[in-house]
Protein backbone atom coordinates (compact mmCIF):
# COMPACT_ATOMS: atom_id res chain seq x y z
CA UNK A 1 0.00 0.00 0.00
CA UNK A 2 0.99 3.50 -0.83
CA UNK A 3 0.67 6.56 2.32
CA UNK A 4 -0.45 9.39 1.57
CA UNK A 5 -2.21 12.52 4.14
CA UNK A 6 -5.51 11.59 3.82
CA UNK A 7 -7.28 9.58 1.35
CA UNK A 8 -11.46 9.70 1.22
CA UNK A 9 -14.19 7.76 0.15
CA UNK A 10 -18.07 7.56 -0.08
CA UNK A 11 -20.07 4.83 -0.49
CA UNK A 12 -23.18 4.38 -2.29
CA UNK A 13 -25.81 1.69 -1.11
CA UNK A 14 -28.20 0.62 -4.17
CA UNK A 15 -31.22 -1.01 -3.57
CA UNK A 16 -35.10 -0.32 -3.04
CA UNK A 17 -35.08 -3.08 0.02
CA UNK A 18 -33.38 -0.59 2.09
CA UNK A 19 -35.53 2.21 1.86
CA UNK A 20 -38.27 0.27 2.35
CA UNK A 21 -37.41 -1.01 5.40
CA UNK A 22 -37.52 -4.77 4.37
CA UNK A 23 -33.43 -5.15 4.89
CA UNK A 24 -31.39 -3.59 7.57
CA UNK A 25 -27.85 -2.30 5.68
CA UNK A 26 -24.94 -3.51 7.00
CA UNK A 27 -22.68 -2.89 4.80
CA UNK A 28 -21.99 0.90 5.43
CA UNK A 29 -20.91 0.14 9.22
CA UNK A 30 -19.06 -2.80 7.67
CA UNK A 31 -17.11 -0.97 5.02
CA UNK A 32 -16.91 2.26 6.74
CA UNK A 33 -14.92 0.29 10.12
CA UNK A 34 -13.14 -1.36 7.29
CA UNK A 35 -12.05 1.67 5.77
CA UNK A 36 -10.70 3.32 8.80
CA UNK A 37 -9.02 0.43 9.71
CA UNK A 38 -6.34 0.60 6.70
CA UNK A 39 -6.55 4.29 6.73
CA UNK A 40 -9.37 5.89 4.49
CA UNK A 41 -11.79 7.87 6.02
CA UNK A 42 -15.55 7.21 4.82
CA UNK A 43 -16.82 11.04 4.65
CA UNK A 44 -20.39 10.11 3.19
CA UNK A 45 -22.79 7.45 2.47
CA UNK A 46 -26.02 7.65 0.63
CA UNK A 47 -28.82 5.33 -0.40
CA UNK A 48 -30.48 5.34 -3.20
CA UNK A 49 -33.71 3.05 -5.07
CA UNK A 50 -33.01 0.71 -8.03
CA UNK A 51 -33.79 3.64 -10.70
CA UNK A 52 -30.84 4.29 -13.16
CA UNK A 53 -31.11 8.12 -12.91
CA UNK A 54 -30.99 7.80 -9.50
CA UNK A 55 -27.70 6.21 -9.84
CA UNK A 56 -26.26 8.33 -12.43
CA UNK A 57 -26.66 11.11 -9.85
CA UNK A 58 -25.54 10.18 -7.30
CA UNK A 59 -22.07 8.08 -8.66
CA UNK A 60 -20.84 11.37 -10.69
CA UNK A 61 -21.45 13.46 -7.06
CA UNK A 62 -19.86 11.05 -5.10
CA UNK A 63 -17.04 9.82 -7.58
CA UNK A 64 -15.63 13.45 -8.30
CA UNK A 65 -15.57 14.78 -4.56
CA UNK A 66 -13.83 11.77 -3.01
CA UNK A 67 -11.01 9.74 -3.77
CA UNK A 68 -12.80 6.54 -3.33
CA UNK A 69 -16.17 5.79 -5.00
CA UNK A 70 -17.46 2.34 -3.54
CA UNK A 71 -21.49 0.65 -4.57
CA UNK A 72 -22.62 -1.62 -2.82
CA UNK A 73 -26.12 -3.87 -4.46
CA UNK A 74 -27.89 -4.29 -7.83
CA UNK A 75 -25.11 -6.40 -9.60
CA UNK A 76 -27.32 -9.94 -9.88
CA UNK A 77 -29.04 -11.14 -12.58
CA UNK A 78 -32.79 -9.81 -12.18
CA UNK A 79 -33.95 -6.84 -14.06
CA UNK A 80 -33.74 -4.49 -10.50
CA UNK A 81 -30.19 -5.02 -10.62
CA UNK A 82 -29.13 -1.96 -13.12
CA UNK A 83 -25.41 -0.77 -11.21
CA UNK A 84 -23.33 -1.64 -14.31
CA UNK A 85 -25.44 -0.06 -16.51
CA UNK A 86 -25.82 2.72 -14.47
CA UNK A 87 -22.03 3.14 -13.47
CA UNK A 88 -21.39 2.69 -17.23
CA UNK A 89 -23.90 5.78 -18.11
CA UNK A 90 -22.81 8.21 -15.08
CA UNK A 91 -19.24 7.26 -16.75
CA UNK A 92 -19.75 7.54 -20.31
CA UNK A 93 -18.05 4.73 -21.41
CA UNK A 94 -19.56 1.26 -22.94
CA UNK A 95 -20.34 -1.57 -21.51
CA UNK A 96 -20.78 -5.60 -22.59
CA UNK A 97 -20.44 -8.77 -21.51
CA UNK A 98 -16.82 -9.89 -20.94
CA UNK A 99 -15.05 -12.69 -21.45
CA UNK A 100 -13.09 -12.84 -18.47
CA UNK A 101 -16.51 -12.65 -16.08
CA UNK A 102 -17.92 -15.26 -18.41
CA UNK A 103 -14.51 -17.29 -17.82
CA UNK A 104 -15.38 -16.93 -14.05
CA UNK A 105 -19.04 -18.00 -13.82
CA UNK A 106 -18.03 -21.25 -15.89
CA UNK A 107 -15.97 -22.23 -13.21
CA UNK A 108 -19.27 -23.30 -11.23
CA UNK A 109 -21.76 -23.48 -13.82
CA UNK A 110 -22.36 -25.26 -16.74
CA UNK A 111 -22.21 -23.64 -19.97
CA UNK A 112 -25.85 -24.64 -20.79
CA UNK A 113 -27.17 -23.02 -17.12
CA UNK A 114 -25.37 -19.60 -18.29
CA UNK A 115 -28.84 -18.11 -19.52
CA UNK A 116 -29.40 -14.44 -20.69
CA UNK A 117 -30.10 -13.95 -17.00
CA UNK A 118 -27.23 -15.32 -15.31
CA UNK A 119 -24.83 -12.96 -18.22
CA UNK A 120 -26.21 -10.00 -17.35
CA UNK A 121 -23.70 -10.51 -14.22
CA UNK A 122 -21.21 -10.72 -17.13
CA UNK A 123 -21.71 -6.76 -18.80
CA UNK A 124 -18.66 -4.57 -16.97
CA UNK A 125 -18.21 -1.53 -18.40
CA UNK A 126 -15.04 -1.47 -20.99
CA UNK A 127 -11.46 -0.72 -18.60
CA UNK A 128 -12.69 -1.52 -15.74
CA UNK A 129 -10.91 -4.53 -13.33
CA UNK A 130 -12.60 -7.28 -12.11
CA UNK A 131 -12.83 -7.79 -8.51
CA UNK A 132 -13.42 -11.26 -7.80
CA UNK A 133 -15.46 -12.86 -5.33
CA UNK A 134 -14.87 -16.43 -3.82
CA UNK A 135 -18.24 -16.98 -3.00
CA UNK A 136 -20.03 -17.24 -5.89
CA UNK A 137 -17.75 -16.10 -8.91
CA UNK A 138 -19.98 -13.09 -10.39
CA UNK A 139 -17.41 -10.57 -9.97
CA UNK A 140 -17.80 -6.98 -9.09
CA UNK A 141 -15.27 -4.30 -11.09
CA UNK A 142 -13.23 -1.87 -10.66
CA UNK A 143 -13.18 1.80 -13.29
CA UNK A 144 -11.31 4.78 -12.70
CA UNK A 145 -12.00 5.21 -8.90
CA UNK A 146 -15.48 3.85 -8.73
CA UNK A 147 -15.74 0.36 -7.19
CA UNK A 148 -18.57 -2.06 -7.86
CA UNK A 149 -19.49 -4.09 -5.11
CA UNK A 150 -21.98 -7.22 -4.24
CA UNK A 151 -25.36 -6.09 -2.18
CA UNK A 152 -25.32 -9.37 -0.06
CA UNK A 153 -22.47 -8.97 3.33
CA UNK A 154 -20.47 -11.75 2.88
CA UNK A 155 -19.94 -11.56 -0.55
CA UNK A 156 -19.40 -7.62 -0.23
CA UNK A 157 -16.95 -8.48 1.83
CA UNK A 158 -14.76 -10.99 0.24
CA UNK A 159 -14.70 -8.49 -2.63
CA UNK A 160 -13.12 -5.97 -0.58
CA UNK A 161 -10.56 -8.17 1.05
CA UNK A 162 -10.07 -9.05 -2.90
CA UNK A 163 -9.53 -4.42 -3.34
CA UNK A 164 -8.01 -3.69 0.21
CA UNK A 165 -4.57 -4.56 -1.26
CA UNK A 166 -4.42 -2.32 -4.26
CA UNK A 167 -5.83 0.80 -2.77
CA UNK A 168 -4.18 3.75 -1.67
CA UNK A 169 -4.48 4.77 2.20
CA UNK A 170 -3.42 7.53 4.46
CA UNK A 171 -2.03 7.55 7.83
CA UNK A 172 -4.47 5.30 9.72
CA UNK A 173 -6.73 6.51 12.45
CA UNK A 174 -5.77 5.99 16.07
CA UNK A 175 -9.44 5.85 17.83
CA UNK A 176 -9.86 5.05 21.67
CA UNK A 177 -13.07 4.78 23.51
CA UNK A 178 -13.75 6.35 27.24
CA UNK A 179 -16.43 5.26 28.84
CA UNK A 180 -18.18 8.44 30.72
CA UNK A 181 -20.69 5.46 32.65
CA UNK A 182 -23.55 7.08 33.73
CA UNK A 183 -22.49 10.63 33.97
CA UNK A 184 -24.86 12.48 32.00
CA UNK A 185 -23.54 14.49 29.02
CA UNK A 186 -24.53 17.61 30.22
CA UNK A 187 -22.46 17.02 32.96
CA UNK A 188 -19.07 17.09 30.94
CA UNK A 189 -20.11 18.59 27.82
CA UNK A 190 -18.34 22.05 28.52
CA UNK A 191 -15.34 21.05 29.42
CA UNK A 192 -15.38 18.41 26.56
CA UNK A 193 -15.92 21.25 24.11
CA UNK A 194 -13.02 23.50 25.63
CA UNK A 195 -10.62 20.44 25.06
CA UNK A 196 -11.95 19.91 21.68
CA UNK A 197 -11.57 23.04 20.75
CA UNK A 198 -8.04 23.43 21.26
CA UNK A 199 -7.41 20.19 19.60
CA UNK A 200 -8.77 20.79 16.41
CA UNK A 201 -6.73 17.70 14.91
CA UNK A 202 -8.80 15.86 16.68
CA UNK A 203 -12.46 14.40 16.22
CA UNK A 204 -13.54 14.22 19.89
CA UNK A 205 -17.29 13.08 20.03
CA UNK A 206 -19.91 11.86 22.65
CA UNK A 207 -22.00 9.00 22.25
CA UNK A 208 -25.37 8.71 24.17
CA UNK A 209 -26.29 5.06 24.24
CA UNK A 210 -29.96 4.31 26.38
CA UNK A 211 -30.58 0.92 27.94
CA UNK A 212 -32.21 -0.35 30.99
CA UNK A 213 -33.61 2.54 31.63
CA UNK A 214 -30.46 4.63 31.81
CA UNK A 215 -27.93 6.47 29.52
CA UNK A 216 -24.47 4.99 29.16
CA UNK A 217 -22.12 7.38 27.56
CA UNK A 218 -18.89 6.97 25.81
CA UNK A 219 -16.63 9.74 24.73
CA UNK A 220 -14.46 8.73 21.27
CA UNK A 221 -11.11 10.61 20.63
CA UNK A 222 -10.11 9.52 17.11
CA UNK A 223 -6.64 11.31 15.47
CA UNK A 224 -3.33 10.24 13.48
CA UNK A 225 -1.12 11.84 16.05
CA UNK A 226 -0.74 8.87 18.47
CA UNK A 227 0.68 11.56 21.31
CA UNK A 228 -1.87 13.89 20.93
CA UNK A 229 -4.40 10.97 20.95
CA UNK A 230 -2.85 9.91 24.11
CA UNK A 231 -2.80 13.63 25.94
CA UNK A 232 -6.19 14.11 25.09
CA UNK A 233 -7.54 10.50 26.84
CA UNK A 234 -5.67 11.27 29.85
CA UNK A 235 -7.37 14.91 30.01
CA UNK A 236 -10.51 13.39 29.43
CA UNK A 237 -10.11 11.15 32.16
CA UNK A 238 -9.05 13.19 34.47
CA UNK A 239 -12.04 15.64 33.90
CA UNK A 240 -14.38 12.20 34.68
CA UNK A 241 -13.15 11.20 37.52
CA UNK A 242 -13.00 14.79 39.09
CA UNK A 243 -16.51 14.83 37.91
CA UNK A 244 -17.27 11.51 39.29
CA UNK A 245 -15.64 12.80 42.87
CA UNK A 246 -17.20 16.03 42.78
CA UNK A 247 -20.59 13.39 42.61
CA UNK A 248 -19.75 11.47 45.41
CA UNK A 249 -19.66 14.68 47.74
CA UNK A 250 -22.74 16.09 47.17
CA UNK B 1 -54.21 11.51 8.78
CA UNK B 2 -54.62 13.32 5.22
CA UNK B 3 -54.18 10.85 2.01
CA UNK B 4 -52.69 12.08 -0.85
CA UNK B 5 -51.43 9.92 -3.96
CA UNK B 6 -47.67 9.93 -2.80
CA UNK B 7 -46.25 11.50 0.18
CA UNK B 8 -41.93 11.15 -0.14
CA UNK B 9 -39.60 11.81 2.28
CA UNK B 10 -35.73 11.22 2.43
CA UNK B 11 -33.76 10.63 5.77
CA UNK B 12 -30.51 12.23 6.85
CA UNK B 13 -28.40 10.99 9.41
CA UNK B 14 -25.96 12.90 10.95
CA UNK B 15 -23.06 11.45 12.47
CA UNK B 16 -19.42 10.71 12.71
CA UNK B 17 -20.13 7.58 14.53
CA UNK B 18 -21.81 5.95 11.75
CA UNK B 19 -18.93 6.84 9.68
CA UNK B 20 -15.85 5.59 11.30
CA UNK B 21 -18.28 2.33 11.53
CA UNK B 22 -18.44 2.76 15.54
CA UNK B 23 -22.01 3.02 15.63
CA UNK B 24 -24.54 0.45 13.46
CA UNK B 25 -27.36 3.04 12.09
CA UNK B 26 -30.04 1.67 12.78
CA UNK B 27 -32.19 4.61 11.71
CA UNK B 28 -32.81 4.03 8.62
CA UNK B 29 -33.82 0.41 8.71
CA UNK B 30 -36.14 1.89 11.59
CA UNK B 31 -37.77 4.67 9.77
CA UNK B 32 -37.87 2.95 6.40
CA UNK B 33 -40.28 0.55 7.55
CA UNK B 34 -42.03 2.94 9.96
CA UNK B 35 -42.79 5.22 6.93
CA UNK B 36 -43.40 2.61 4.44
CA UNK B 37 -46.67 1.40 6.86
CA UNK B 38 -47.98 4.51 7.31
CA UNK B 39 -48.06 5.14 3.30
CA UNK B 40 -44.74 7.78 2.93
CA UNK B 41 -42.36 6.33 0.58
CA UNK B 42 -38.78 6.83 1.44
CA UNK B 43 -36.71 7.90 -1.62
CA UNK B 44 -33.15 8.36 -0.40
CA UNK B 45 -31.14 8.51 2.68
CA UNK B 46 -27.51 10.08 3.18
CA UNK B 47 -24.82 9.53 6.02
CA UNK B 48 -22.61 12.90 6.81
CA UNK B 49 -20.38 13.98 9.49
CA UNK B 50 -20.60 16.51 12.18
CA UNK B 51 -19.52 19.40 10.09
CA UNK B 52 -21.53 22.29 9.79
CA UNK B 53 -21.17 23.24 6.08
CA UNK B 54 -21.91 19.15 5.07
CA UNK B 55 -25.43 19.34 6.94
CA UNK B 56 -26.65 22.60 5.70
CA UNK B 57 -25.75 21.20 1.50
CA UNK B 58 -27.51 17.96 2.55
CA UNK B 59 -30.47 19.78 4.43
CA UNK B 60 -31.34 21.97 1.43
CA UNK B 61 -30.31 19.21 -1.58
CA UNK B 62 -32.83 17.27 0.59
CA UNK B 63 -35.81 19.26 1.77
CA UNK B 64 -36.10 21.05 -1.69
CA UNK B 65 -36.40 17.71 -3.36
CA UNK B 66 -38.86 15.26 -1.31
CA UNK B 67 -41.94 15.84 0.85
CA UNK B 68 -40.05 15.65 4.00
CA UNK B 69 -37.00 15.34 5.15
CA UNK B 70 -36.38 14.17 8.67
CA UNK B 71 -33.11 14.26 10.53
CA UNK B 72 -31.52 11.98 13.07
CA UNK B 73 -28.64 12.93 15.23
CA UNK B 74 -26.99 15.40 16.81
CA UNK B 75 -29.40 17.19 18.99
CA UNK B 76 -27.62 16.65 22.60
CA UNK B 77 -25.72 18.79 25.04
CA UNK B 78 -21.83 18.40 23.65
CA UNK B 79 -20.21 20.73 20.84
CA UNK B 80 -20.39 17.83 18.01
CA UNK B 81 -23.99 18.53 18.36
CA UNK B 82 -24.61 20.96 15.90
CA UNK B 83 -27.85 19.75 13.76
CA UNK B 84 -30.22 22.24 15.04
CA UNK B 85 -28.23 25.42 14.12
CA UNK B 86 -27.34 24.04 10.56
CA UNK B 87 -30.86 23.33 9.89
CA UNK B 88 -31.23 27.12 10.68
CA UNK B 89 -28.66 27.94 8.47
CA UNK B 90 -29.98 25.87 5.88
CA UNK B 91 -33.33 27.33 6.03
CA UNK B 92 -32.15 30.95 6.51
CA UNK B 93 -33.81 31.75 10.02
CA UNK B 94 -32.42 32.82 13.44
CA UNK B 95 -32.18 30.00 16.74
CA UNK B 96 -31.96 30.91 20.22
CA UNK B 97 -33.03 29.01 23.21
CA UNK B 98 -36.76 28.36 23.35
CA UNK B 99 -38.63 28.77 26.57
CA UNK B 100 -41.04 25.80 25.96
CA UNK B 101 -38.13 23.79 25.69
CA UNK B 102 -36.71 24.83 28.69
CA UNK B 103 -39.27 24.14 30.62
CA UNK B 104 -39.29 20.56 29.18
CA UNK B 105 -35.80 20.15 30.19
CA UNK B 106 -36.74 21.79 34.10
CA UNK B 107 -39.94 18.84 34.06
CA UNK B 108 -37.02 16.44 34.70
CA UNK B 109 -34.08 19.00 36.05
CA UNK B 110 -33.33 21.30 38.85
CA UNK B 111 -32.54 24.54 37.62
CA UNK B 112 -29.04 24.62 38.49
CA UNK B 113 -28.33 21.79 36.76
CA UNK B 114 -29.71 23.14 33.89
CA UNK B 115 -25.94 24.87 32.48
CA UNK B 116 -24.83 26.00 29.81
CA UNK B 117 -23.92 22.60 27.91
CA UNK B 118 -27.53 21.54 28.75
CA UNK B 119 -29.16 24.69 27.48
CA UNK B 120 -27.74 24.25 24.14
CA UNK B 121 -30.56 21.74 23.83
CA UNK B 122 -33.04 24.33 23.93
CA UNK B 123 -31.49 26.04 21.08
CA UNK B 124 -34.67 25.83 18.19
CA UNK B 125 -34.81 27.67 15.11
CA UNK B 126 -37.32 30.36 15.01
CA UNK B 127 -40.28 29.02 13.57
CA UNK B 128 -40.42 25.79 15.05
CA UNK B 129 -42.70 23.33 16.78
CA UNK B 130 -41.05 21.28 19.27
CA UNK B 131 -41.46 17.34 18.98
CA UNK B 132 -41.94 15.63 22.32
CA UNK B 133 -39.89 12.86 23.79
CA UNK B 134 -40.98 10.96 26.51
CA UNK B 135 -37.79 9.39 27.44
CA UNK B 136 -35.28 12.48 28.12
CA UNK B 137 -37.48 15.35 27.75
CA UNK B 138 -34.94 17.15 25.13
CA UNK B 139 -37.38 17.82 22.61
CA UNK B 140 -36.54 17.24 18.11
CA UNK B 141 -38.63 20.00 16.28
CA UNK B 142 -40.06 20.32 13.15
CA UNK B 143 -39.63 23.40 10.87
CA UNK B 144 -41.08 23.62 7.12
CA UNK B 145 -41.02 20.23 6.08
CA UNK B 146 -37.47 19.46 8.31
CA UNK B 147 -38.17 17.32 11.12
CA UNK B 148 -35.26 16.73 13.37
CA UNK B 149 -35.33 13.74 15.58
CA UNK B 150 -32.43 12.37 18.50
CA UNK B 151 -29.91 10.07 16.62
CA UNK B 152 -30.44 7.26 20.10
CA UNK B 153 -32.42 4.57 18.42
CA UNK B 154 -34.87 4.47 21.99
CA UNK B 155 -35.38 8.49 21.62
CA UNK B 156 -35.92 8.57 17.88
CA UNK B 157 -38.55 6.40 17.91
CA UNK B 158 -39.92 7.94 20.93
CA UNK B 159 -40.36 11.61 18.64
CA UNK B 160 -41.46 9.34 15.50
CA UNK B 161 -44.58 8.46 17.48
CA UNK B 162 -44.90 12.09 18.32
CA UNK B 163 -44.89 13.25 15.23
CA UNK B 164 -46.22 10.24 12.94
CA UNK B 165 -50.24 11.56 13.67
CA UNK B 166 -49.80 14.58 12.19
CA UNK B 167 -47.77 13.83 8.79
CA UNK B 168 -49.49 13.89 5.45
CA UNK B 169 -49.77 9.83 3.95
CA UNK B 170 -50.38 8.75 1.12
CA UNK B 171 -51.89 4.90 0.08
CA UNK B 172 -50.29 2.56 2.14
CA UNK B 173 -47.49 0.24 0.43
CA UNK B 174 -48.86 -3.39 0.16
CA UNK B 175 -45.45 -5.36 0.43
CA UNK B 176 -45.59 -9.28 -0.39
CA UNK B 177 -42.80 -11.44 -0.06
CA UNK B 178 -42.67 -14.71 -1.74
CA UNK B 179 -39.73 -17.58 -0.88
CA UNK B 180 -38.10 -18.86 -3.69
CA UNK B 181 -36.17 -21.21 -1.43
CA UNK B 182 -33.00 -22.26 -2.89
CA UNK B 183 -33.80 -21.66 -6.73
CA UNK B 184 -31.05 -19.52 -7.92
CA UNK B 185 -31.88 -15.90 -8.97
CA UNK B 186 -30.26 -16.92 -12.63
CA UNK B 187 -33.07 -19.86 -12.67
CA UNK B 188 -36.25 -16.94 -12.57
CA UNK B 189 -34.80 -14.08 -14.10
CA UNK B 190 -36.16 -13.80 -17.20
CA UNK B 191 -39.66 -14.54 -16.65
CA UNK B 192 -39.28 -12.28 -13.44
CA UNK B 193 -38.17 -9.54 -15.56
CA UNK B 194 -40.63 -9.69 -18.30
CA UNK B 195 -43.36 -9.99 -15.48
CA UNK B 196 -41.92 -6.45 -13.99
CA UNK B 197 -42.03 -5.08 -17.54
CA UNK B 198 -45.44 -5.69 -17.87
CA UNK B 199 -46.37 -4.25 -14.52
CA UNK B 200 -44.56 -0.76 -14.51
CA UNK B 201 -46.87 0.35 -11.61
CA UNK B 202 -45.26 -2.47 -9.59
CA UNK B 203 -41.81 -2.68 -7.51
CA UNK B 204 -40.33 -6.58 -7.97
CA UNK B 205 -37.08 -7.52 -6.41
CA UNK B 206 -35.24 -10.44 -6.24
CA UNK B 207 -33.29 -10.03 -3.03
CA UNK B 208 -30.71 -13.02 -2.67
CA UNK B 209 -29.23 -13.93 1.00
CA UNK B 210 -26.04 -16.11 1.82
CA UNK B 211 -26.36 -18.02 4.88
CA UNK B 212 -25.25 -21.72 5.78
CA UNK B 213 -23.21 -22.33 2.96
CA UNK B 214 -26.38 -21.59 0.19
CA UNK B 215 -28.23 -18.69 -1.24
CA UNK B 216 -32.13 -18.34 -0.03
CA UNK B 217 -33.59 -16.08 -1.81
CA UNK B 218 -36.67 -13.77 -1.73
CA UNK B 219 -39.03 -12.34 -4.07
CA UNK B 220 -40.49 -8.72 -2.98
CA UNK B 221 -43.54 -7.20 -4.91
CA UNK B 222 -44.81 -4.16 -3.39
CA UNK B 223 -47.33 -1.83 -4.87
CA UNK B 224 -50.23 0.24 -3.56
CA UNK B 225 -52.92 -1.47 -5.70
CA UNK B 226 -54.37 -4.67 -4.13
CA UNK B 227 -55.71 -6.88 -6.84
CA UNK B 228 -52.53 -6.21 -9.16
CA UNK B 229 -50.18 -7.33 -6.12
CA UNK B 230 -52.28 -10.44 -5.76
CA UNK B 231 -52.18 -11.30 -9.25
CA UNK B 232 -48.28 -10.53 -9.50
CA UNK B 233 -47.38 -12.94 -6.41
CA UNK B 234 -50.20 -15.89 -7.85
CA UNK B 235 -47.82 -15.37 -10.94
CA UNK B 236 -44.46 -15.33 -9.41
CA UNK B 237 -45.39 -18.27 -6.92
CA UNK B 238 -47.02 -20.43 -10.20
CA UNK B 239 -43.57 -19.95 -12.12
CA UNK B 240 -41.16 -20.79 -9.05
CA UNK B 241 -43.75 -23.89 -8.85
CA UNK B 242 -42.80 -24.46 -12.34
CA UNK B 243 -39.14 -24.21 -11.77
CA UNK B 244 -39.35 -26.67 -9.28
CA UNK B 245 -40.74 -29.28 -10.97
CA UNK B 246 -38.69 -28.95 -14.12
CA UNK B 247 -35.62 -29.86 -11.56
CA UNK B 248 -37.19 -32.86 -10.04
CA UNK B 249 -37.69 -33.73 -13.83
CA UNK B 250 -33.80 -33.83 -14.63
Amino acid sequence: MTQAAAVTAALLVIGDEILSGRTQDQNIAYLAGYLTKIGIDMREARVVPDVTAEIVTAVNALRTRYDYLFTTGGIGPTHDDITADAVAEALGVEISEDPRAIKLLLERMKPEDLNAARRRMTRIPHGAELVKNRISTAPGFWIANVIVLAGVPAIMQAMLDDVAPKLATGTPMIVETISADSLPEGAYAAALGTLAAVNPELSIGSYPAFRDGGFHNEIVVRGKDKERVAAAVAAIKALLLGLVKARART
